[in-house]
């Protein structure tokens, strides 16, 4: 059944002269454009300002080797982390809302889908509210401390001081971000835009907070000191970076108007009475989509189903504490097949819509008019 | 003279709560912050259309071990080149223009500029144009090929195997990019915002094209196709990309319809003579600025006054050869103090103005319109 739509979705695909996906495309092939298929709204965008800056970053003292031999050695920065933002017309007072993607990826998750449709960074501006997407530490325009992969080329440090580089392959996003049980065989109510799945797999970097960042991740610092820059923000993030919101609010709890956990690796279960007692201060909402059952092809880590029982025991616990928190599980609306890329799904923006609705109850459309 | 000059901007800098630059900052301290200094313009950004997508890109088929051992192997995508685009509204017939950033550095280097002002993205899309920022392959968004480094720290490949990464210091940028003749003596003249120097040490990222891309720069390619995609374009590079645009139109030169060399690294002598009879087909302006013979403190390489006499060398060939080439160079303006990071400087939107009238010169506004 799964196999029989899947051949039938990848003949459309080559008619349609898009690459079949994943372990099916031409392997060293060129893939398709993506260009002629972004697409354009019927409204203009009117912004009150767009651009970018970074937020930390610390100096570190290196060597003309390590800098790669060309120029000096000397001081650079380290750590900083990029953000891009577009502030709305008439939305500068409204209710910031924060970007963070999550792992082997970039800001760019949060920008025009894979199929070319309108992100959830410029439906949330289009919405009122201004939006500041970030490069998380390490990876993307933020750059990472190149110093060691210098040193061990020169001889100087052992291969051993490496830190690794996470990519996902083509095969093991499937199961795991559940498209589909397998590559090629798509769940028939996925909500992926399957495509344009090549288009996802551009969107990949290489990944190094896995070892080779400075502990505790700056991310956290700076989403925590973006959000107060900001006089407050909506904190969202995904995968990997969704238990960073909640880190960064137990840095800085005041700066927190609400917490928005997208399909997040983790809600640990080892937070301390009082941590849940400071996150029970802000409005908090945890998103996951649908299939969360499938096996993700990574028997060292839990499946998301596992994933979102954790995150329903810290949900009860934060209750407990007096605090808001409510999970929104598109399934149980009647919402089915959505995807661990659940702000690329097909339905993206009906999702929006269900956590701006969230916003608007929980937090309040406005800086600092939390209800 | 300088010296006295740099210590009292020193001290303003420290009164004015910010860090003061390069050498002379605290090292391994936290920078200032940026999102304060960031200004507003007084009119809205009226936009067509916003987003991103890539451009080129194929499959690499990798092991376990390559991705970084947490999932299975397969295919990933490499060399692709990410883009972000603004189309005014309006503005959706007049001429792109692609803008490409130097040597280990970003699309950043033409978005908001580190003392908060407007980037060249935004004001040449002020002034009717849609805009292309990409990241080159290898780095920001666009990521790079990490099997490599993952094999050697596996033992399973020699550390000699490793490319460099490359990073400037900020002492080695002072004399390199011309902000002064030493680390923390700016030019009396200098235009570079020197207050926000520490942003601009920010938007540096290591930078793996001097040996750990394939060969040709699979940047090229995407440049030229872009253009294609876009149906024509002005191509604008800077510093080690200056030279991108003249390589980007032999291979397809009816998709460019103007070449910008912005401070080029290079123009090379070595061009045959049927492809100096290419490029003649093409409207083509070098802009250089101030203190051009300044020693670089990068001896293996030619100081800035020899490059901008090469590109004097390849506008006289191109000129022989029938074609339109022009240097804009400030100081024969009377304009003085320019940087090497010239989009940056505090009179960037001066320069810009002098780059959009050349392009009405010579180029026409709209698309396929060249006078």
């Amino acid at each position: 059944m799964a196999t029989s739509r899947a051949s039938m979705w990848c003949r459309s695909a080559i008619l349609a002269g898009l690459t079949c996906a994943g372990a099916l495309g031409p392997a060293g092939g060129v893939m398709a454009q993506a260009l002629k298929d972004v697409r354009t709204p019927d409204k203009p965008l009117v912004l009150r300002a767009q651009g970018s800056f970074f937020v930390g970053g610390e100096k570190a003292e290196q060597t003309q080797g390590e800098l790669g031999d060309l120029g000096p050695g000397g001081h650079i920065a380290v750590n900083q982390m990029y953000v891009r933002y577009m502030v709305p017309q008439g939305g500068e007072r409204n209710l910031p809302v924060v970007m963070v993607h999550g792992a082997t990826l970039t800001g760019k998750s949060w920008e025009t889908t894979p199929d070319g449709r309108m992100g959830w960074d410029e439906y949330f501006v289009r919405k009122g509210h201004p939006v500041y997407v970030p490069d998380q530490v390490g990876r993307g325009r933020s750059g990472f401390n190149q110093a060691v992969f210098n040193n061990v080329r020169a001889g100087s440090a052992p291969p051993s001081s490496l830190p690794r580089w996470l990519r996902f392959s083509d095969e093991g996003v499937w199961p795991n971000f559940r498209f589909g049980s397998a590559p090629g065989q798509p769940f028939p109510d996925s909500q992926f835009p399957l495509t344009a799945v090549d288009e996802l797999s551009k969107q990949g970097v290489p990944d190094v907070s896995f070892g080779g960042l400075p502990a505790p991740n700056p991310t956290l610092k700076a989403l925590a000191d973006l959000a107060g820059q900001v006089n407050g923000a909506v904190v969202m993030g995904h995968s990997q970076s969704g238990v960073f919101p909640l880190q960064a609010a137990l840095l800085n709890p005041t700066a927190m108007k609400g917490l928005v956990l997208v399909e997040p690796g983790s809600c640990p279960a080892t937070f301390t009475d009082d941590q849940v007692k400071t996150l029970a201060t802000v409005p908090i909402l945890v998103v996951f989509g649908d299939h969360r059952d499938t096996p993700t092809g990574l028997p060292t880590l839990p499946t998301w189903q596992a994933r979102y029982e954790m995150c329903q025991a810290l949900i009860a616990r934060v209750k407990s504490a007096g605090g808001q928190a409510d999970m929104l599980a598109p399934p149980d609306r009647g919402i089915r097949g959505n995807s661990h890329m659940i702000m690329q799904d097909r339905n993206n923006l009906q999702i929006a819509d269900l956590i701006l609705k969230w916003m608007d109850e929980r937090v309040g459309a406005r800086k600092g008019s939390r209800k």
